[in-house]
């Protein structure tokens, strides 16, 4: 798969979401042409397309195509009925879900991929930096893994083979990583407002707390009262959390795990 | 309060753990004399004394001074045995704990005070930057005011007037944006190696979301099945850790805390 077997392939983006707008737009960066962007909200979809200067349209009739690459990036949720409604069975189905399993798509067509970029990514940030993410695919024959490797070399990501089970494995540790620790965040910042505590004087200590997390195993570095089995000071903490039920019932799981964690080491 | 004042007190550190390391170094990089380094640990009191070119001892009669000052940065559960020990009812007692009442200090002496910088210290880090921490203080008259307002302005440390609830809930609130913070990235560490997944392909994703926490506000964010409500990927996620019951515990929880945080909002 080269440059020019792709200059013949039409490539149709499907949605226009956080991540059908960061992959459009480092695809269209890295000389991929995108021939339309297909999105249920067609002002949306107008957006998306404008960024990369192409069509646009949210008529499925308009763009069928039976050997076009649909590039599906739209919830979960909605992957099924719009690889039915693609309906053309030798057209190239790829999805982008990490909890999505391939055999969704392998009812719609013989050709069928997973491209799975292990990133967060919000449509008004910053355009996300390809280069070495790792992006896990899956393949249900060695066209559409030409397919993929393609894709990943010219944004030169850092391709991964990686079955439908393993994947929904690295979701979920995705998710730990990043909506968890985010909403751990959220919870610190709603206990310091609620009793009039500027949260911006917790930016140096969430700033060094960042800084150890990317350069050290974060097993080693924790501190505070949950991993010095602390009982006394987890106690008042649970005391003054009578309130925020919800904070106290997480305060009280993750010290717990915390301390069973560092148990076994 | 000035430096000639304070030529005169002679200040004793008592403790050779993180906080001591980093407060003891920093005092005595921007000037202060530290007297003695007390540590019932002998051996480490002197790694620490040898830092600061001072003195060390385990013995509480080598340091009796009724004026000196003591800045107390021993585990929450030894403060009180400690300020009882010095028993000099005449000298400043410090304590840096966020989670200590001052009022247990108060039995021992007339002059009371706390000095909590809203950090995290390990010994083998590099230097933590006071300039611009906060430090939260409390005090039992305007003599250990000054002395804490002293302590703040050689280290250019933000000083913050907080009284003893006030300081309790500021330390949950870290907690949740230090420890609990980093326990998710534990345990995403844990679900990724026990299925053979190399934790190091989560960098980018963790340097992304670290990066966003410092610079939007975290429930601005959030992305994610949680947050999207998406059912039918949580319970996916939920059969998936059937062999963590904590960690799906912690997931149920959080993920449910995510729903009900934003559907407030």
């Amino acid at each position: 798969m080269n440059k020019n077997d792709f200059n013949n392939i039409s490539v149709n983006l499907i949605g226009s979401g956080n991540l059908a707008t960061h992959i459009g737009i480092t695809l269209n960066n890295n000389g991929l042409k995108i021939n339309y962007v297909w999105s249920r909200n067609l002002e949306n979809a107008k957006i998306l397309a404008e960024k990369i200067k192409t069509t646009y349209t949210d008529n499925f009739t308009e763009i069928y195509n039976n050997k076009a690459i649909y590039l599906i990036c739209v919830p979960d949720s909605e992957i099924k009925s719009i690889a039915k409604k693609i309906n053309s069975e030798n057209s190239i189905l790829i999805h982008t879900s990490a909890s999505t399993n391939i055999s969704v798509l392998e009812k719609f067509s013989t050709n069928c991929g997973v491209f799975y970029p292990l990133q967060t990514f919000s449509k008004n940030s910053k355009l996300v930096n390809f280069k070495n993410l790792p992006v896990f695919i899956e393949y249900s024959n060695n066209n559409v893994k030409n397919i993929l490797k393609y894709l990943c070399d010219i944004i030169n990501a850092k391709l991964i083979i990686a079955n439908s089970e393993k994947r929904l494995l690295i979701h979920i540790a995705a998710i730990f990583a990043n909506n968890f620790t985010n909403h751990m965040i959220s919870i610190s910042n709603e206990i310091a407002g609620s009793n009039k505590i500027d949260f911006e004087l917790f930016k140096p200590l969430i700033i060094e707390t960042l800084d150890k997390i990317t350069k050290i195993n974060s097993i080693d570095i924790q501190t505070g009262p949950s991993v010095r089995n602390d009982k006394n000071t987890i106690k008042k903490h649970l005391k003054a959390l009578k309130k925020y039920k919800d904070f106290a019932k997480i305060y009280s799981f993750v010290s717990k795990n915390i301390q069973k964690m560092h148990s076994k080491l």
